[in-house]
């Protein structure tokens, strides 16, 4: 009886979720709104919990009709049976709430959070009120450090062999900040392995993930991986869709909402991937500024947290604090940020300097990092490998091997182009609200969306010339975002 | 363009939402899971965000499917038209990370909050995050008092000419706890203009509104709840239908969850109500003890802002601690706990003595309260209403006002008796575990789920003797219960 025939029905409510027939649920003692454990009857058993709707007639009592997210999360095929069962509640929201409360979580408390954050037994509501509790009350070394366990232990990971495993990560904030590519391209040039995975946009409009999926497949199996690095040193792809960090991937989702970004979940989420992906030497790069992530000093006291999550999980950690006061690059938004990478390694074209050295600088580092050079030399290297052509070789290479092919993408076609309302010097560009206007047209969504930026901080413009333009698929959003420019003090002219 | 048709499809999702065919959500820039807002065309205009999923065939291009919820807030007809426009992310989310880092909140930030509760432009995770906030960071007496305005300004309310206005409020967590329905009865019969409006279950198993529900409709109109009351002084109806806080009602959904009460939103959740309501006179029922909500300090402290903001807000408000060490009554659940009222209500019937006393003890407070009595002589002119059986008469006039009659309901037909394991005397019985055990067997949904507890503190049991009855409507969660029974300490036996 607890056993329904799957349904499809082209359903996307952007998250699992799954319909029953009235009849069915009452028999189950489910009732709208409560969970229900879905699971596979064939080998391996899957399981997932999912909230439920009711319909009386879509379906028949034998049925269950799941949204494309669930279908796709269980790889459930038409007319397939599975076992529905009412999901009972799980002590990890007490955890929660004993979190909210101020009070030091246990290495099993952690865990059971973690993975019934995996498995979707808690809501998105209740992973809010987690995210929350974490930022309020924050996680000592110790609780981060069974964060990442946990995250790590509900996940694929990778090793490798090799001696120079390397990474990087910026930890965000700075619109068209787009050097991963580029650095990624130079280590692997030399010979370093770089198995860079990338998030997708958290609260920004493009994440490197969204930025190399404009032009090459992104989404690999941990066996496709394997393959890619081996023939190229290096990869450019979404970590959720390996599987390694599914925990940290579901709470990301519920950070976008307000934008909240909790210090132990940023240590867990980048020190977690880094350690799924085999890595031994990994750089962070800290933007700091007046609308940057974080200030100097909070950037200092991260950079502290960050190297020494390093020592207790055995690898190398450096951060860097780097000036992010205004956006880098000319191009916000997937597409856009794609053609910036090009310009700067495709030595035939011109790229925008601040990227190009931004890039060199943290590639040199690595290079330092690994030995490879004396502190000091590794930019030279990095320049040489850059000019010389060699990274662009390289990625063409990894995008090449990623079923991708190098090139450059058109920006959507609804445009405005922004102009300075009168003559003086660019003293502000707002990032946040850069980042905010690029996602009201769409980004990161939409990839073709975005702004292309002509101006810098210090730069003289005369009343009537260029500072931006917007680019969107979509009128409304154009209009949307057009509005929001004019309310808000997005670009500042003294 | 914007203006869709509507189509129904008797789909309930526990929550208002909406699916676009994914050409149209295309056309108009929304992405999956964004929030538009739905505006009627008609006159008076009424606006409502929500969020949209997509779906490939189902619906056609020209319209909108909305869930069943979506139909009745908007009192949507089919094929009816109604504009869709992407809803633009709110200020409020500002506001409420202004709060969750612990910052005061001005008049303007909590109206704007409060009202886009109500329009619903803030998702469920993000009224999550409000009820965290709220929960850790507190509210001061300024914040709960531009809490409760905002409410009372995005509902409806009602007044009185009479000068004796009266109602009651239990702060909830004991079981059984039935004593509203009696007391209303009781001063009712002598008089006193009693409109009281009580909210579903929160974290319970049944409020008073479901135990009502069980007889006779609670779900009324403004203008039909006057006619009441002007019939019988007084109703016994569900606050929710009226829409005098509707903000109020959506927040406790999301409280819900983890079970979170926050101070600021029990004041304002009260009291907003009362003045909706247009009372002159509250008494507020504290219950303290090991398993109630509060200790007997904190009962001290909530007992003053209660009375504090009786002051602001120039009402009459009275709060009296009662202890809450064990359940009342011996029936919890809606059906249990309404046969527990007529038992005590019909004076041909033997009733549980507990809640007797009770409502007893409570309604001669309010004859105090109001001047009708001295101090210590309100029980006695109590009793007497009781004694001589004009309560109970007016509990049935009350009831057939609201299209019902007086009669008591059979329990669910699954049902397991518990008995002692080993003869001794109660020690314990755990108000949390009882209540999160007929919440298992299907309470408050379930009207005729529950328990029927048979011992109280300090009885001798014998080995084999009863304890309780768990009665379900499912097979399923009926062994859900069991389970739950068996693994928690809910009766300790010494």
């Amino acid at each position: 009886m607890n056993n329904l025939k799957i349904k499809f029905l082209d359903w996307s409510a952007g998250i699992p979720v799954a319909m029953l027939n009235e009849k069915t649920a009452t028999e189950l003692g489910i009732h709208t709104k409560d969970r229900v454990k879905i699971t596979t009857l064939s080998k391996p058993e899957k399981t997932f919990s999912t909230i439920v709707d009711t319909v009386k007639d879509l379906i028949s009592p034998e049925e269950i009709l799941v949204s494309s997210e669930l279908k796709s999360l269980l790889d459930l095929k038409e007319k397939q049976f599975v076992k529905v069962v009412l999901a009972e509640n799980s002590e990890s929201l007490n955890y929660i709430k004993k979190k909210l409360e101020g009070k030091e979580l246990s290495e099993e408390e952690i865990k059971l959070i973690v993975s019934d954050v995996v498995s979707n037994a808690l809501s998105e509501s209740e992973v809010a009120m987690f995210v929350s509790a974490m930022y309020i009350r924050g996680m000592n070394e110790k609780e981060t450090t069974f964060l990442i366990r946990s995250i790590l232990k509900t996940g694929n990971t990778i090793s490798f062999s090799n001696k120079y495993v390397v990474d990087k990560h910026s930890i965000g904030g700075i619109p068209g900040n787009r050097a991963t590519p580029i650095v990624v391209s130079i280590c692997a040039a030399e010979g370093l392995i770089f198995p860079k995975t990338s998030s997708r946009a958290i609260t920004s409009s493009a994440g490197t993930a969204d930025v190399i999926e404009t032009i090459a497949r992104v989404d690999f199996s941990i066996e496709e991986l394997k393959k890619i690095i081996a023939k190229t040193n290096a990869c450019l792809v979404w970590g959720g869709g390996l599987g390694m960090v599914p925990a940290d991937d579901k709470i990301i989702q519920t950070e976008k909402l307000l934008k909240l970004d909790p210090e132990a979940q940023l240590l867990a989420s980048i020190i977690s991937k880094k350690l799924a992906a085999g890595s031994k030497y990994v750089l962070i790069d800290i933007p700091y500024g007046k609308y940057a992530k974080v200030d100097k000093a909070k950037g200092l006291h991260l950079k502290e947290r960050f190297e020494k999550m390093g020592k207790i999980f055995n690898i190398k950690i450096k951060a860097v604090l780097t000036k992010g006061d205004e956006p880098m690059g000319f191009g916000v938004g997937p597409a856009l940020e794609l053609n910036d990478v090009i310009h700067v390694l495709d030595q035939t074209k011109v790229g925008p300097r601040d990227l190009e050295e931004k890039s060199l600088f943290l590639a040199g580092e690595i290079f330092e990092m690994v030995g490879m050079n004396k502190k000091g030399q590794g930019i030279n290297r990095a320049r040489e490998v850059l000019y010389s052509g060699r990274a662009y070789s390289k990625f063409v290479e990894i995008i090449e091997a990623q079923g991708g092919k190098v090139r450059e993408i058109e920006p959507a076609t609804f445009k405005k182009i922004i102009t300075a309302p009168s003559s003086g010097k660019i003293k502000e560009i707002n990032n946040k609200l850069i980042n905010s206007l690029a996602r009201i047209a769409g980004c990161p969504a939409d990839k073709v969306a975005g702004l292309y930026i002509y101006i810098s901080l210090g730069d003289s413009v005369e009343k009537g010339s260029k500072l931006l333009t917007i680019y969107s698929k979509s009128k409304v959003r154009l209009l949307n975002a057009i509005d929001f420019y004019n309310k808000n003090s997005v670009v500042r002219i003294e």
